[in-house]
């Protein structure tokens, strides 16, 4: 077991937090309508990120818009927000541009910088935002209320983060529509506000660790079986052709591929063509459909049964990206 | 201008922040009688501890203290905790240990963790706490607020924990009680709820870079000039003879020696006396007077005098202690 995994196991064990340790964000009620939601994101140098393709504006941008979308997927809107940063006594130029990135970007999303902690660091920049946001009860969505019979759906891209990964790993050009997805993903903050509204949205939550991995956490969540269909999954010619060019499966890249920040719904399988039509005319782009649940049994401990009619190895093989 | 100031100046100078970024906690209003507190500090491998001699135990322990010891200054009452680690992978062992009395000490002081983020790491280990806790607004204890003629006091030990510090780096044996105070600081939590109730008690901080320093930062957020009276802190025989087996001027250590996590308070004038005789009466030991404010004026602008009788140069050249 992964020594992140046998912590969180070992908090899980030991506390009992409403929506549950391993939600986006925890809920701390405020009153009988409202509630805080608080997150909390590391950003480790050559874990999450390289300085060598990350400019300080890009890494104050992906440092709140990590957090910026665990709080959009809880159906709240952010407020405020603490930075731990940690970086080597050299690099007050990049600290500088960083900061002030930091503070546009809060401003932009009425965020208030209310606090937090700046230490030098022996080897590596190290980055820890905790976000606050409020929702009213109502509107909170989260990981363990789906249900069987519920459609799954994307709002916004799949793999695209993952690919524009490769292209900076690689040193390869001709990518920078994907390299911006990886290095600025745009947290769907009026997206899940919106979701917050529907009451027929039963659970959501973002997708940051590849759409396999994290339909699998939000079924295991809620003790339901999820059935992926990529034949579903749209694959423009321009992904496909990048996939090509970077020698990657398409199907794979769309199942594995992490940190693209998008959100993660379920609806009633009776509300999702409402749905669906709403958030097209309200966003301009479409919700994706990539499948639905059924009832857990104890023959099916994944709780992901991935099918497809044209690829048949890029199913069964699994193995979700985890960072360098 | 280290690059840890000129960020903190800039979130400063950005945004208006209730009690001021830089005071030990945020505060955010709960309601009209309520506040939630907020801080969030760091914990940076080879700048804030060494694992040559911290066990996973101590600084499992050292990590929640230093953060429930800024909760403690502000006159409030400790709730949640987050916790974001990063750590090599190798460090499995290291990992379950910490855990373990990470829980066991949140259990002790009814502290929840809520959450966070676990994270691999490519050197080094980085520890990085939110906690929250809530108090009555009257109870809320700030380092604006102090005003001329207040008498300045501490409550707990100055200058053990840099003593414990200097015997850990240089690998002397004989410091026991010391290292202890560097390893395994106790926050000053039922003090600092007291001093809440006090309304004679006008502003209050926690001792963490040491006494020069702190002092000097309370004196220029209240707009005052402090008066240090090195002659009124009492010095035991036991720490004079620590310093003379370690080389250094007690008194130097006294003014200089950060980490010792105890309270820094400031009291009229007129009510000092009976706050010190409860305080003894409450908690068995004594409230030591340091000090005391006068006038802030154009020419001085370090905000802190410091007299003695006895020692000359070591009031004169103050070199705060930052880290290894």
């Amino acid at each position: 077991m992964l020594n992140e995994d046998r912590i969180i196991d070992a908090f899980k064990t030991a506390f009992s937090v409403q929506g549950g340790i391993g939600d986006d964000a925890a809920v701390i009620a405020i009153d009988e309508k409202k509630s805080m939601v608080i997150t909390k994101d590391l950003l480790v140098e050559d874990v999450h990120f390289r300085r060598r393709y990350y400019s300080p504006e890009e890494l104050a941008h992906k440092s709140l818009h990590v957090n910026l979308s665990d709080i959009a997927a809880m159906g709240a809107v952010p407020a405020h927000v603490f930075l731990g940063i940690s970086l080597p006594k050299s690099e007050g130029e990049y600290a500088t541009a960083f900061t002030k990135h930091f503070i546009d970007t809060c401003k932009n999303y009425n965020v208030v910088v209310m606090g937090g902690d700046t230490t030098s660091s022996k080897a590596g920049m190290f980055i820890s935002v905790t976000m606050m946001g409020y929702a009213d009860n109502a509107q909170i969505k989260l990981r363990t209320t789906a249900n069987i019979d519920d459609v799954i759906c994307v709002a916004g891209d799949i793999g695209h983060a993952h690919i524009g990964l490769l292209a900076l790993e690689s040193d390869r050009s001709g990518f920078a529509k994907y390299e911006q997805s990886a290095k600025k993903p745009m947290a769907r903050i009026a997206e899940g506000a919106w979701f917050g509204g529907r009451p027929d949205v039963t659970a959501m939550m973002d997708l940051s660790d590849g759409l396999y991995v994290d339909v699998q956490k939000l079924a295991r969540a809620s003790s339901v079986t999820a059935d992926i269909y990529v034949d579903e999954i749209s694959i423009s010619d321009d992904f496909r052709n990048a996939c090509a060019v970077l020698d990657v499966d398409p199907i794979k890249v769309k199942l594995e591929g992490g940190e693209d920040y998008g959100l993660l719904i379920t609806v009633h399988k009776a509300a999702y063509a409402d749905l669906a039509r709403d958030f097209q005319q309200k966003f301009g782009y479409a919700l994706q459909p990539v499948g639905s649940f059924a009832a857990h049994g104890n023959d099916n401990l994944s709780y992901v049964r991935v099918h497809s009619t044209v690829s048949g190895n890029a199913v069964t093989d699994i193995k979700p990206f985890s960072h360098f």
